[in-house]
């Protein structure tokens, strides 16, 4: 199949984009959920490096860029609907701009407290 | 923390949701993403089992209410931005309703290829 043809076939929002879960190649722990555009799923499979579309600063996004915190592509999966996609990646460093080694590092009980569970690594950055 | 008060910290969209990567508990596989109202966050965090906000259909969703492959809830964690959750999950069966225990069965290489990867438990439901 055709790279085009297959960034043609998912579904993204009325934004032109989807959601893309970041997850550790080795253990699996979720280290980020950020959204692609369709240039980014593209070179996010052609290039081998995460690439995302920033929501916030509205602008293309290479993971790592000036953190230096880059995500090596170990592996790419697409969900039933095609509506989100996986990647398994090889994590330089903290993917966290809070210097944590993943973002989700609150655990949230069953009242609602949060207790910070996460490794931190850095400083912010 | 009250309970509301842990909802209201969280970042909606503008249709009132906030995605949900659902993990297995037991390996770290992602089973699935959805989105969450704030009666889903509430009530999966109370409860103990993972609800929904379905987009397709436009109602509220108890992950294996019908199916009766339901979610027991082993962790459930916020991003730093509090803009998207993480939820570790004890499934029963299949999480995707393809029949596959992972809604990501699909790989996709650099060229755009898919190949299923995933495990399939049951027929669709």
């Amino acid at each position: 199949m055709n790279i085009d043809k297959f960034v043609d076939s998912l579904k993204f929002d009325s934004n032109g984009l989807i959601p893309a879960v970041v997850q550790d190649a080795e253990n699996n722990e979720v280290l980020m959920v950020a959204y692609m555009n369709r240039e980014s799923v593209k070179r996010t499979l052609t290039e081998g490096r995460t690439c995302f579309w920033s929501r916030s600063r509205q602008k293309f996004w290479i993971k790592g860029e000036t953190s230096g915190n880059i995500q090596v592509v170990k592996g790419f999966y697409i969900d039933c609907d095609k509506d989100c996609i996986v990647v398994k990646v090889q994590q330089t460093g903290a993917a966290c701009h809070e210097g944590y080694r993943s973002c989700f590092f609150r655990q949230v009980d069953s009242e609602g407290n949060e207790t910070i569970v996460g490794e931190k690594l850095m400083e912010s950055y």
